[in-house]
């Protein structure tokens, strides 16, 4: 089969195609022939080596994607040829509380992921994704979709009339105004560029900020809370946002702290009256499956900034470099 | 002022209008002028003796209204004279987890209720309506919208993508239909009528079930569910419809169990598949809150059937009483 | 290998041994040589026919076992040959909310259980047993321990300080009165015999109620609870005993039910006053490592009535059937 | 009525006393005959001017005592003259989840507080103390044991079996050894002092560990955890431990971070894999009354390290400045 791999840590350089024989699928797994795949910021982390020296070399890349089954092991009770499949993001983590050892095993980074024509995965860490999805939009769920989905679905989840703040156009953002909003809250979406702004708007966001000619922002969210501030952030880690993200947060409220690319340093006096901060890596097969409920209800389509054939997976690679996009980034296969 | 008392526990015909003195908030309550009231079941049943012994006669009935502040005692901070205000269902519960206290203490049932043209209350236990409701609107939320809210905001709140099952027409229903909807659930309802089943989905109802062609509707709501059941059952308690509420419901799905007049028996055998039967009266002050602010969001308007000028209270108490209505029976004052 | 069949539904007599092949574990599956097996009485529902029409026969009857792994399949990381382990009780539940899928997969109920020399089971549904215990002792956890857990531990879990109720002292109750001691709360524990209320203080019960002398128990935990009632029952649904645990109950308070031998009717009126009916059915492989941890810092013991040897597993049987047990009556293998 | 007051914020010199007007209480409050006082660090940071520009002075300072009800106003129902009561740490705060409005109304630092022979307070936010307790050990609860009961019982409580890491032998952490025993977790604390480590286990610690010839403590945590961290970390915010904390918290952790002395700053990487850092404020009346009947079935004694007569309030002041005590300093009114 046709795959892409990692040969080093050199970024996107490093991305090399490969003959690689077909897997087999064992008991209890199945084989899905893939036909999409879609990237994340952390797959930038990962072409460079931000993964840490556990990062088995050469790997095929990337833990977002959708196919099709084509073979299935012993005992595979759910899914049967024909099926459409999603791999989740840790190969081993079905349900339950996360456990330390759910962390070295999401694909595309601990073991081998999806950029490729055959990808083999147990059944039970395997979802079905909404019907009303095409392949290039379901490709968009397993990292980006079920992160959002876990940042607003927690000990104390989001609950119809609390206030969420999102942040920029990146793929986790897009989609957690999606859910956010699903699930009755109102919505505060950033951006620096007006026309994306529109974009947040058209998505569903009830209040925009540019945060380009309001460099604090963090004042327009109060603002526009009457001072009191929003129920959850949906922080993607960008340079420099937490602060101003933990000002954004009404006592009582929680900030989801997703970015592996966080950089700076927190006060802890920020956080003294009654603020939370959590820690956030995606999620189970339950949440995927809880997530895809969602999605089917109300018919949400995952925004897809761009769709790139399979021999052009590095120039996917070098869209998402840019940081331009809207949505997700996706590559055929 | 003008008031009704119920004088007795005789039915419709003990309802008397009556002229009491205006009373006087004293330190931390406020005075307010009521604009309109609105009828519950449970009103029925306190004009028929149905609180039992503990009910004082004579007595003001009616536990939803809305009116405006005109006086506020010693240390009020939260209200204004000017300001609307809703009193809560139960006079002393402001927050946190409910209390054997917290019962004998409702509007209209064991204290004076709000059908007169003045009540005092507490600034503690009282909320100010969202601002797009008129008096009419806001006087339908204490009992049935909260109630509603309660029911769908336990300890495992409704998510967004789950299924809940609502039933009939009646107040708390119609608002149950608004609130599962605004969070992103999908809506089952049933009626008997199929006029009323196409006021529901216009209300937001995904799918309806005429209960008069299909007295197996648990069936329906089976068919519906491919076999699943529901996550939440609304279930007002009317005659009988439990234990096909509890067959509606699926595996680890709760029944929130609302109505006073609930008749008839369960066999527990039919929960033990980690099913919950949850038992619900109304809720605090804190719960009045955040409903209001899910209203807010969603400018949602609760669903009036009637409005009954202050003379003709006792027509108003006939319509709920003929069990026709769809929504809210409302009384100005 | 030895082992014992249920060949019908008519009860203790349809209990045969047989020698059938020692099964071999495929790819993510172990191989445990059982050394105990416990009973519950669920088990004697099973030999009577109580598990329908969708019972296999022969099945090997029996959930609750615990032996040592002597071979392991492909990809099995977590245990290795010389591991003690004990099977769950559904056989496809590792964590998460459970699902439809999940209960018709008991031991010893619809595949076959651990009534024998050999038990074959998935590792994702093994669990090791606390360190501190024998064989015999942690047979007795599969499904009466993990039951009392899961009671104490839904959505809304025993806090220390909240008051229990526990029912006579079978295997389940046993436990729950260890549990809830263990999590901190105040115990109330009933039984018909002095003998046994002095065994339950030993336990750790701080108060017991003979039923026998108070035929109307309920009273009796009002009266020790200053009439507000008990937090929590651990209900095992024997004769008509639901109303009464119901009336013990305090507002806002929690029946957990368990037993599939439920009788009765519930007036759902009791209920009212914001009870809450829980049906309970064992729990996963997550609940049963979360409950281990509980009983390793505590290091607690099951109650163990009497170990037979395997050649009288039938004298095991009909002294459950006798019902004149305390706590957990043991088969060794 | 003696009382003390801070005139300013130039620390334990500005603690003057004064002869004051016996307050009266008014409609819902109870006056108090304070018995006894207790001091928290929090008060050298309001004698310190660390409250801000928001501090009235002069102000009776210290949140934390207990005394006798001498007198009741209007409409008060739960308290008789003769009752024991302490107030709660702020004046607004009955139940339900903190808000903005309950943060500045906290005694002896935005309202007089406890620190003179009498206090009025709402009765709504008056509790009753433990039976068993003496007015000095009463006097120790309001903010120090209802802060370490707030960290263990937030969203995601401490369950028996987890275990829970507690950090000095202040008044907070004291308690939050005692509380989390009684919760059944297993106790790992810390001190730089061998004999402060055996008080420790002899409250109930199961492992202890000197910071002084450990000062990469987290790894002792780590090995005492089999390197999986702790679940709960009930941090006071003393210099630089927080990171130390963090490291020591397992995958799904949560620190409660407690202290106003708070230094440091935080990499927000260090709590990526699923940590929660919540920022924490005492707790209100309904949190203080679930505490109370913790206390009462464990019949808990809070650790006084000593007790000073009334005229030697600045002394007490002072051995809390020295910080060598153990547990509570206690000052008679």
């Amino acid at each position: 089969m046709l795959a892409y791999q990692l040969v080093g840590t050199g970024g996107i350089n490093d991305l090399r195609s490969a003959e690689l024989p077909v897997p087999s699928p064992r008991r209890g797994q199945i084989l899905i022939r893939m036909r999409a795949a879609s990237l994340n910021f952390r797959d930038l982390l990962v072409a460079k080596g931000g993964y840490g020296a556990e990062m088995p070399v050469p790997i095929i890349p990337l833990s977002d994607g959708c196919g099709e089954v084509v073979a299935v092991g012993d005992d595979v009770t759910h899914f049967v040829v024909g099926d459409r499949a999603c791999p989740t993001f840790s190969n081993n983590w079905t349900g339950g509380p996360v456990a330390a050892e759910h962390i070295p095993t999401s694909l595309g980074g601990f073991v081998d992921g999806v950029l490729a024509e055959y990808l083999v995965c147990d059944a039970a860490v395997a979802v079905k994704p909404p019907a009303h999805l095409s392949f290039e939009q379901a490709a968009c769920l397993p990292c980006a979709g079920v992160t959002a989905w876990s940042a607003l679905n927690g000990p104390r989840a989001v609950k119809a009339g609390e206030t969420v703040l999102t942040l920029g156009t990146g793929g986790v953002s897009m989609f957690a105004v999606q859910f956010a909003r699903a699930a009755g809250a109102r919505v505060i979406a950033t951006s620096s560029s007006d026309e994306k702004l529109a974009q947040l708007r058209a998505l569903g966001a009830d209040d925009t900020i540019n945060y380009a000619s309001h460099p604090d922002w963090e004042h327009e969210v109060l603002r526009l809370t009457d001072g009191r501030g929003v129920d959850h952030v949906v922080e993607i880690g960008g340079g420099g946002t937490l602060p101003k993200s933990i000002a954004s947060t009404a006592v009582n409220g929680q900030v989801h702290l997703i970015g592996v690319l966080t950089s700076g340093q927190i006060n802890p006096l920020s956080i003294m009256s009654w603020k939370t901060i959590r820690g956030i890596l995606v999620g189970s097969r339950n949440d995927f499956e809880a997530m895809n409920r969602m999605i089917e209800v109300h018919r949400i389509e995952p925004v897809i900034d761009e769709v790139f054939e399979f021999d052009r997976a590095a120039d996917a690679y070098r869209k998402l470099e840019a940081a331009k996009h809207v949505g997700k980034i996706v590559i055929t296969a």
